[in-house]
């Protein structure tokens, strides 16, 4: 196999989020669905951000966060995303290119504005998320740069990627070049209701296409419709050479093959904002990957990356997570 | 005197911030002016941004803050200051209105973006500031709503507004609609060297215009051209009928005609970013000025509304500042 450029490559929708805190009130008359991810059009968008308290922006997005933490930790990172050529796009662009990680999907011409998630924050630190796709549903095969692709040892997708029209292309475009370059291709199933949307196409993504599958506990049981987590955990061994199952403050579970390792989650003082934790944790498990480190302390890096960003508000890490490890 | 339908209403100069942290080295190398403001044109931004570090995006503007502040307290408040008609002004826009303040001011039509101010934080919670005025550069006195600031307890100005070529004329109008009306002008100095272009000017202003003066110990020396706080002090009495006087971890010291209150800083368990210290005194003092609270109860409510601010990340409360008094 040829030497790689990048240890990881991510694909997923460009998002900058715009972060409030709210009181359960404003989660009830909002009508809002409350930790999940909601996709919402431009009307709603406006009309839900008119409502929102003073918020902070910051660069965001499934698979943004997790390559920024990739790269947070030395690994060489690159990302495949859209924004549109506008001040929320070039604030996106600036972030992942400041936080070292390769971007060079031009931006969208004319069309919607740069995507963005409107998320909101109870007192419990619960995120809710809302997004407006806007210039991400014009990611298509033409952004993913065969390549990058080849040259990554792997190729990272966030199951978000179901929902933009053409962007299932470029999964699909980027799952095979990968393989045929004899890389690894690993999947986030990102939102319980995302699996709920697209349950018959992940599964097929899961049983054939993904090598390194990410998971939430509710994610795995809601792919597989089962009740609980050790019938999911049975279910998907066999599928993926690796599954990493995270159950928030219980810590992970790596299965792969026979082999299962539990880990524990990395102690926080204080959660203030869950956003970015699986995303981190996905950061820090795909580091220590791909410097061939055992799937046990993969994990354990994990959850001291995703300990990180629980801790303050956003989903990107704010210290160095090299620094940490 | 007829009644008023705000407590306190801001002219500034409408910016979002962009906050990272940096270390000293990064200071250097782009030849910062530490500690200060300093103005910067488009390009100078631009070379700035693509040097920072990831940032986040928060609402700002000194007087901006402050206003956000007066509100966050309880009172009544507008606010007065141009942004574009793009997504960082929207921003503004949403941020302040969703804080409770009004602002009814038409963004600008074509020209510069809308302003912002490239913040570094440094680990020593100092904030370096450098600003692109963009859009700011068109306020003018047509935006001045006579009404509004007639209809003010206090016209509150920043110093920043010597900067922009015509928001001089709107400063100056704002001032002497509020005397007709009764009412009282407040001015903060800003910056050193803010002081320093407009020494002069500003010497006249607090002679003349001035009935609320807000300074740190370092501007109004410079204001002065003396070498210690006490001389200073004893120039300023004579000429405002309030002057308070901040003097970070030393409090602030006010002084009225004859009387003289020395106000202790409130604590802070960690100071993590300076910004935004001084606006948050201001709308702490006014916000009590405006309830005829005494002079010392005003200097104790600024000092508890500045340290909220420098306890976090940003310029505005995070929390609601009435809970805190």
């Amino acid at each position: 196999m040829t030497e790689t450029q990048h240890d990881v490559v991510a694909i997923g929708n460009a998002l900058v989020d715009v972060i409030a805190d709210v009181d359960e009130a404003f989660i009830a008359s909002q009508g809002l669905n409350r930790g999940a991810m909601t996709l919402i059009d431009a009307e709603r968008a406006e009309g839900l951000y008119a409502a929102m308290p003073p918020a902070i922006e910051m660069s965001g997005g499934s698979a943004g966060n997790t390559i920024a933490g990739v790269a947070s930790l030395g690994g060489r990172a690159a990302y495949i995303g859209k924004v549109a050529d506008d001040q929320l796009g070039r604030v996106f662009r600036h972030d992942i290119r400041a936080a070292g990680v390769t971007y060079e999907v031009p931006p969208a011409n004319g069309g919607a504005p740069s995507g963005r998630c409107l998320i909101v924050v109870t007192p419990d630190a619960q995120r809710t998320m809302n997004t407006f796709l806007g210039a991400g549903v014009d990611l298509g095969p033409e952004d993913v740069d065969a390549a990058l692709i080849a040259g990554a040892q792997v190729t990272y997708l966030e199951g978000y990627l179901w929902d933009p029209p053409r962007a299932k292309e470029a999964f699909l475009k980027a799952t095979r070049v990968a393989h045929e370059a004899g890389r690894k291709v690993s999947l986030t199933l990102s939102d319980p209701f995302c699996v709920d949307r697209y349950r018959e196409e992940f599964l097929d993504l899961v049983e054939h296409h993904v090598d390194i599958l990410f998971a939430n506990e509710i994610e795995i049981m809601s792919l597989y419709q089962v009740a609980d987590f050790d019938a999911a955990l049975q279910r998907v061994r066999g599928h993926c050479e690796v599954a990493a199952l995270t159950r928030s403050e219980k810590g992970s579970v790596i299965v792969a093959g026979d082999e299962v390792h539990v880990v524990d989650a990395a102690p926080v003082s204080r959660v203030v904002d869950t956003t970015g934790a699986g995303d981190m944790y996905a950061a820090g498990f795909l580091y220590g990957y791909t410097q061939e480190l055992e799937l046990a302390r993969c994990g354990r890096i994990g959850a001291i990356a995703a300990a990180e960003v629980i801790s303050h508000y956003g989903a990107r890490p704010e210290v160095s997570l090299r620094s940490l490890i």
